[in-house]
């Protein structure tokens, strides 16, 4: 997969983050997944299509959506309720949203379909594809999670 | 959202589980979910784009997967393992394929983007749209699964 695909995603992550919820985050340096599984606590899942076919996944570690949330509600989030959910889902839309803009820049044009989200301790997400899954690691005050990003072809 | 949308999901994934897996499944009233979320084991979700955007998951508690992937493979599975997770993001494809190609048939076409699976005993799945989200029961021996469509507007 081009690494042009990648950069936009990890821009994007980095400035919603700062943007919504006031949170620094850094990202760690991408790696080519093959039979790892991200693991985490509530994962947001977006599917794309257009120039091909993809999914990306943000999946959280408890420490780091509730700093988050906390941050974004201006309260103090002790638990992963259905708050928390949807505020996964609404990171998940702006993350892909920023980076699809800077793709279209580039004339790399995806549609993006409707986020899910899954919350359950421990939870472990795989993509099913044959293509290129490129995982990057962030570390956040509170916690860590991980983007993956697959795109056929 | 139309019933027409639904009824092509419903014969698609009785028909690919008897197909895939000689296990014939009931399905029981689709029924609009209001906050109400899907809980189960292994959890196939993929996005759609298209006339309108949408995401569909398949969500198995433990006993109803295990049944559907023993069968397919034709030896007992016990776990809920890679090769199951794998035959859910293939079963998730199959179901999503097939219907869409029938919608086609209607003049309503939609894009699928890349399955994702989620495995994690007792997760939660919701999905971020302000849209109808239908949500679908089915029970087959061993246990029982549910589909999720979402399709905006």
């Amino acid at each position: 997969m081009d690494a042009k695909l990648i950069n936009p995603f990890i821009k994007s992550t980095i400035n919603v983050l700062e943007t919504m919820a006031f949170v620094k985050c850094t990202a760690g340096k991408p790696y080519l997944k093959k039979n790892a599984v991200a693991q985490g606590d509530v994962t947001g899942v977006i599917g794309l299509t257009g120039e091909a076919n993809g999914t990306v996944s943000v999946t959280f570690d408890k420490g780091s959506i509730l700093k988050i949330v906390s941050n974004m509600f201006g309260e103090e989030m002790e638990e992963l309720n259905a708050e928390v959910a949807d505020a996964v889902g609404e990171l998940t839309n702006m993350i892909s949203g920023q980076a699809r803009r800077e793709l279209e820049e580039i004339n790399r044009v995806f549609e993006a379909a409707i986020p899910s989200v899954i919350s359950g301790e421990n939870h472990q997400i795989t993509h099913y594809t044959d293509g290129p899954k490129i995982a990057i690691p962030f570390t956040v005050d509170g916690g860590k999670f991980t983007i993956e990003v697959c795109i056929d072809g």
